[in-house]
């Protein structure tokens, strides 16, 4: 039986703009098909901060501005997002593997993740969407829209939504159904389609992002993988991150993360939620193992040359 | 082994809005969900005309009008489409299905389907996509953005996009996989997400839309199907539709339903369509039989109490 491999993969995997994803989504695939291509079963999780703000800017401005088109709600602009990325994505995958003369097929699944209705994050926005703006047009936007905005890290502005705790994932059995075929399976878009449970039993949409790695550690855990991967911007995980002590971590124990992230080690909204979903996929799975690299030394870093392992 | 439907959706099944979409598609489950009771295995294509043509404008109009989010291309927008589509469709179903005590799992799965980049359909747009204008707003929109509109049955003037012949669907394997489980499957949404042959070797979007009918007996003829459904907003076809004599067909062989349509019986871009779809599925199946009826008749005619049945 292959090893199972759940990959989170993150903005710079995707970019900003159609053109971009476009040409970003084939050094992506190269990735991921190295990955099949060494004998891994694989599924993909992705994240879509700055596509579902875009998505759901585009029907805030044209709903205004005399394009006649509906309002959309947030769930469904994250439902829009796991069309546009996992089309890219799965189109780009197949492409290599083609390439490669692989027969493995390959597509994205819509996905619904379960959230609680009482999750605290709902009463404290804290999730980056959509593009930068400066205060002035930020604060516009804000009174047109009633849209929480946040000064991000000196960058500008931008708008931020509830991250509530990814529960479950609808469309399971759904995936697991494509792995058992080793199909390579895109799912768990932008986190999930955030849905709570309904009065009448079904589930409904909600306003919110839940992060993509933390709802690609539940999918691990769900799925019994071997390991979750997720592919950043960096190599390594830093301790003493900008300081003259500042440390690469090749590997490191669930009790050495937790200590380092209590005292500060990792950035909330970055590095810190890529931490905690190793931690809890590890100490959660039998045996799983969990990696933090970049996209680019995805391979060496699951031959074990670099990265930063998470282990029991 | 469970017979296998597939069911082809027309927009009375969707609506027009996000707010209509989701109330419509509770009554679609349903009837969905009878004829799985009934013991079919059954696979779900749908169209996506109103939906693809609000995505496009809605991008279209934030460009244009300072929202700062980027133009979107046609084939990215169908993706949007499937996803948005998609998700209410299996939202519902599974809330009827876990209604009824039935375990089946369902979802969507973004889909991609080849036309030839020659094509004559490209030299002459003719599927009516996005909302009605009056004949000034359409020729402002036009002088904006190049597209093409036309007059359509009095109901006011239509963006018009190619409408390719369908050849064959990329992500194939996939819903095989899921059908072999017997979950309920959403694919080829809007007729899939046209794409052409690139020189790389792999597949690139083009602005079109293909037919969902067209698209869905495409599928029911890969997916040897049993039978291929197309349910739209009429019970039974008509001949002599709105004269005198006119007449409701219970049954009509493959060359009765060449005659009819050479005759002029079915609307082109309405009725033609679809029983052509149906004309090619039967005929090159074996064996398969086709049905065209309305939503809320569905199971009924799947007994043979109504509907028009196509067969050799």
């Amino acid at each position: 039986m292959n090893k199972r491999l759940v990959i989170a993969l993150g903005g710079n995997a995707l970019g900003n703009t159609p053109a971009e994803q476009l040409a970003l989504v084939r050094g992506t695939a190269r990735t991921i098909v190295d990955l099949v291509q060494e004998g891994y079963d694989v599924v993909i999780g992705h994240g879509n901060g700055p596509q579902v703000g875009m998505v759901n800017l585009a029907f805030e401005y044209a709903a205004g501005n005399g394009g006649g088109t509906p309002a959309m709600p947030f769930p469904e602009c994250g439902a829009m997002t796991q069309g546009y990325i996992g089309y890219h994505l799965q189109q780009a995958i197949q492409r290599e593997l083609a390439h490669r003369g692989l027969q493995r097929p390959c597509a994205a699944v819509i996905t619904q993740v379960v959230v609680d209705r009482d999750d605290p994050a709902f009463s404290n926005p804290t999730k980056p969407v959509g593009m930068f703006y400066d205060q002035s047009t930020a604060r516009r936007i804000a009174a047109e829209t009633g849209y929480t905005f946040v000064e991000d890290a000196g960058r500008g502005y931008r708008r931020v939504v509830p991250s509530p705790e990814p529960k479950k994932i609808v469309e399971l059995p759904i995936v697991e159904q494509l792995l058992d075929r080793h199909s390579v399976v895109i799912t768990v878009g932008g986190g999930g389609i955030p849905v709570v449970a309904a009065e009448d039993g079904g589930y409904e949409g909600v306003a919110a992002v839940i992060d993509k790695d933390r709802a690609s550690a539940r999918l691990a855990l769900d799925l019994e993988a071997d390991m979750l991967v997720i592919l950043t911007a960096v190599e390594q995980v830093m301790i003493n991150f900008r300081s003259p002590n500042e440390k690469a971590v090749g590997a490191m124990t669930v009790a050495q993360a937790r200590q380092w992230a209590a005292e500060g080690h990792f950035a909330p909204g970055s590095m810190l939620p890529k931490v905690e979903s190793c931690v809890n996929f590890v100490e959660n799975s039998r045996g799983g193992t969990a990696l933090i690299t970049s996209l680019d030394k995805a391979r060496e870093a699951l031959q074990g040359l670099t990265g930063t392992r998470i282990t029991c």
